[in-house]
């Protein structure tokens, strides 16, 4: 393996481990001991790729962003709509996007980055929200701003609901109903019914974005004899 | 002052010092040692009233609750909407309220009870909008069950944003947002139009409930010349 790919292996397999540590301890309790008892690597390794804690909490959180990229789509609610059923997906496979919601919720966890993510998050989606209104999508009184930023505030708290009361399990329906609860009120009817806010969008954005086929139909369904 | 008097302000002064260490530890990292230095009371008298950190936490959401009951209303979604209003203005006024919010988005904070006040504020949500629907205040395709696990994740998510991201000094008009988002996909026009929404609510009802005038006017308002 040459050394460029070797480092980029090592740099993911500590993210990986820094993660699970955060996710289970929490950002104050984790230790760089545990990450690199987990993550088995030596001493130098983890050092090379980071220096301190808090450079391991923002390579998750910049692993986490990475993965929450969604393909651009010609209606931008579209694209509002799949950030979060591809988040909601996220939260319920894979770790790393875990510890980056535990790392934005704990509150006073003193770490530096908390109110960035939020404030990130919330950019992103102004930033769709006005493409869409350039494009005539959103009803007339609608402000981007400050419909991202209800987004978001509420989306966090619908995922740490979801978390305490079902283990992630009906995250995708939660989302479903949020997005049904807002967008009455920000996309104007004739864009809106031509949205997907189905609980298996985010299933189906992620499928696409790793290249994988979907599931063409439910196991339990048969065309034919 | 009489025996009975005395236990309930000691039992008082230990729950403000539990949420202060709550608050500012977490539920995980705060110590009973911590809480007895915090309250300057005895051991003895600390564990008369409370046996465990277990149960000075479900003493603190207890309180939490007790702060939290608004008035009766004639119209429910107003009831529906002062309980918020109040909340959000305690969350920015009391340590024992800001302290109940840590425990409940403290991921994995070992805190059993963390689910259940979830689900509690859900069910007091769904109660009043049950109400509501009974009196015509919905309209037809609302589920209040559904509306209600929404408005309850969505504020719980909306205060952890505007505490990392402003200390709570926006909690007020966040909420106000979020409920001018989600109540016109619920509420009837007739009703909402007649529904106080506006940032000053909270103080408002609070002052109600402790039985303090409100202030009349703005400090820059002066009637006549």
């Amino acid at each position: 393996m040459p050394t460029q790919d070797r480092a980029i292996r090592t740099r993911r397999t500590i993210l990986e481990a820094a993660a699970r540590v955060f996710e289970s301890r929490g950002y104050r309790a984790a230790t760089i001991s545990e990450i690199l008892a987990a993550a088995g690597v030596t001493k130098g390794a983890l050092y090379f790729h980071f220096e301190s804690k808090e450079a391991l909490a923002l390579g998750v959180r910049g692993e986490q962003d990475r993965k929450l990229t969604v393909p651009a789509r010609a209606v931008k609610v579209q694209e509002f709509v799949d950030a979060m059923a591809l988040h909601a997906h996220l939260l319920r496979t894979d770790p790393m996007v875990r510890a980056g919601a535990r790392l934005t919720l704990d509150q006073r966890a003193e770490d530096p980055d908390r109110a960035a993510v939020f404030l990130r998050r919330q950019q992103a989606g102004e930033r769709l929200l006005r493409l869409a209104e350039r494009q005539g999508e959103l009803l007339p009184h609608v402000d981007p701003a400050g419909t991202a930023r209800v987004a978001t505030g509420a989306f966090a708290g619908v995922q740490a609901m979801s978390e305490a009361t079902t283990g992630y399990q009906d995250l995708p329906c939660q989302v479903t109903a949020l997005l049904r609860h807002l967008l009455p009120n920000v996309v104007v009817p004739a864009v809106l019914v031509c949205v997907d806010l189905a609980e298996t969008r985010g299933p189906s954005v992620h499928a696409e974005i790793v290249g994988a086929p979907r599931e063409s139909a439910p196991a339990d369904f048969r065309p034919g004899p």
